[in-house]
């Protein structure tokens, strides 16, 4: 049996991923007055005498929402709510599993902007933080901005963030080994949906200072056109000779591959033409940008994909299982750039130096201690 | 310790009454690849080409979401979502430990109608059911009404009917008793709010015609002034003589009481008042509108209330746990008239003949069976 038969088979025998479990357990008339009526009016009260008391009478704290529109799931695109439902489910056991974390799936029959901000911005009452997933660019840009501002809680888009992040702990420990300087190296990065636009954004604020970031109408710059609103903002920070051309031109010389994007779309001749000890993440999945095996004969040193069957696995289950965890209990109000750069430095740190080679410069997704970890930085950052 | 610090304890102690829990377990890359990417892709699909697919793949099927906006929460009024939070994870510890039915409580940041009626057609996808949760009146008949013609899944108050059903089913076996004719009977209802309202339509449904409403302008009539649209509504329906007056003026002659208010306004004069083998229904919590030992001293034949201290206490989680759980069974898009007179009967039912009498006419949450009894009624009537 092939893993889609089985994963259908499971699906089947499990009828939803998750289940709600009481922690009270009413087995008696005491139980009852104490869990429900006329008991539960006491925590109640002590709610509205002082709102932050929910957090401590209430599973708010520990407890987040993985809300989709279902508009841009895995590979398969806008296939709607309902049909996100699996992965949205399988996001909340991984929450679970991995952080600890409660997480409840919310796919939204709405893909309208307004609507979706109005929805979650109604829901927050219940929850500690919200967690956006495969909500398609650039709507997912304002709908996450507009909720950090407007919202008390902590609202992380995953796609975004938790891939950038992972990324950016990749090339931290790949920079342990090329040793180059992140202020001369030239960045590439393929893809400017909600992944390549985050990618490039943490880079710049890591400190790189030449990315270039193409999509399918070439290399972004001032003057091209086919750019939505977000890809014109990002022309400001990127591509500060201006460059004009392809994927193929942008590589000339480049010393880091970031694709986010389709499969099989860099030649080895493309890796060729990159600078000595090339790195690549080639993370467009389940067939990356280039395989690996014909990166490294075109001369790549480092290749990361998102797959598990080969080294160097780029998997957002290193970072948002942590970062929530971190953010939950330090009852932090927003994850920051500064959160995000120390969850980066955490995941990165998991592979002590003796360990670190070509092969081996990421975690993997059942490593003990990430998530822990991971949310340490956090909160710490959250302390200073 | 009494129960207000023993509950506040336990609150404390719980830091929320549910957790969310994986049933599948993510151990090995296996295991991931099963439970989330590339596996899950594959029930996606199968939803993605067939909606109807989401009831076997994913959690939908069994389950609800407990929704409310804070604004009637128990005896405590408009306290607001986050206050409200420990009265909804109790429903849904309900939901799971009577019924088998996972529930996730959701508190809403708003009060407005139209909002709230877009944030649960919104979430809809996720969910099986929706069950509305100490939503002020009259608009939580707005919102039920609309959102039973929106939605293609159940949508129930239960302050409503839950509570309409419990006390229709007392009835039944309150008239097995003295043996009255229910055409002829004169009953009457105080407190025209959710509850009052839903119970005088569920009794007229099932038979009753003399049903005189109060509240706290007096008997509803229809050039009484004070009324919301609701109230007016059931002048139409109600106090055929327009009988004009208080409540006193009301109970004279009457043979069912149904109190829904406020504690301790009805004497014993007024119980005098009332016909032969007078039945009441003094539901105001904790303290009833009349203590049953007053009652029966003024001559009423069978008293209920809702304290799980005196005998027939009327109490909602005797229906919704089994009223969902069916509905969600036989895929119910709604829970209609008929299914709610068949869980009447079916929670009348669990009372055999022989046990029937005057302390005991309904049975209690412990008791075994109670929510199965209900859920295969409601399915029944589906099937018919």
């Amino acid at each position: 049996m092939d893993i889609n038969e089985k994963a259908l088979l499971m699906h089947k025998e499990w009828q939803g991923k998750l289940e709600i479990t009481a922690k009270a357990k009413v087995k008696s008339k005491e139980d009852l007055s104490i869990a429900y009526t006329p008991g539960v009016a006491e925590p109640c009260r002590k709610i509205h005498e002082n709102k932050e008391d929910v957090y401590t009478y209430t599973m708010k704290g520990n407890t987040v929402a993985v809300i989709s529109d279902g508009t841009a799931v895995l590979g398969l695109g806008d296939i709607g709510p309902e049909a996100a439902m699996p992965v949205m489910e399988g996001k909340a056991v991984l929450f679970k599993e991995f952080g600890g974390v409660n997480a409840i799936p919310i796919c939204l029959a709405t893909k309208d902007t307004e609507e979706i901000i109005k929805t979650v911005k109604c829901l927050a009452p219940s929850f500690g933080g919200i967690n956006l997933e495969d909500i398609a660019a650039p709507r997912c840009f304002e709908i996450e901005e507009r909720l950090k501002n407007e919202l008390d809680i902590p609202v992380f888009h995953d796609d975004q963030h938790g891939t950038a992040i992972v990324v950016l702990a990749g090339v931290i420990n790949a920079l342990k080994i090329v040793k180059k300087d992140k202020k001369t190296m030239k960045v590439v990065v393929n893809g400017a949906g909600s992944a390549g636009i985050a990618i490039t954004k943490l880079l710049l604020n890591y400190g790189f200072e030449n990315i270039i970031l193409c999509d399918k109408i070439g290399i972004l710059h001032k003057d091209a056109e086919g750019m939505n609103w977000a890809q014109k903002e990002m022309t400001k920070v990127t591509n500060k000779e201006n460059l004009k051309g392809d994927l193929k031109d942008a590589l000339k010389g480049a010393d880091l591959f970031i694709g986010v994007s389709a499969p099989g779309i860099v030649t080895k001749e493309m890796v060729a033409s990159m600078n000595k000890d090339a790195i690549i993440f080639a993370m467009a999945n389940p067939v990356p940008e280039i395989m690996p095996d014909l990166a490294k004969e075109a001369g790549a040193r480092i290749v990361g994909t998102g797959r598990s069957d080969f080294p160097n696995q780029v998997n957002n289950v290193l970072v948002f299982p942590g970062i929530f965890k971190g953010a939950l209990a330090a009852r932090a109000t927003q994850i920051t750039e500064e959160m995000k750069l120390a969850a980066a430095h955490a995941i990165a740190g998991m592979i002590p130096k003796e360990a670190l080679n070509e092969e081996n410069i990421l975690p993997k997704p059942f490593d003990e201690g990430v998530a822990d970890k991971v949310a340490q930085a956090v909160i710490d950052v959250y302390k200073k």
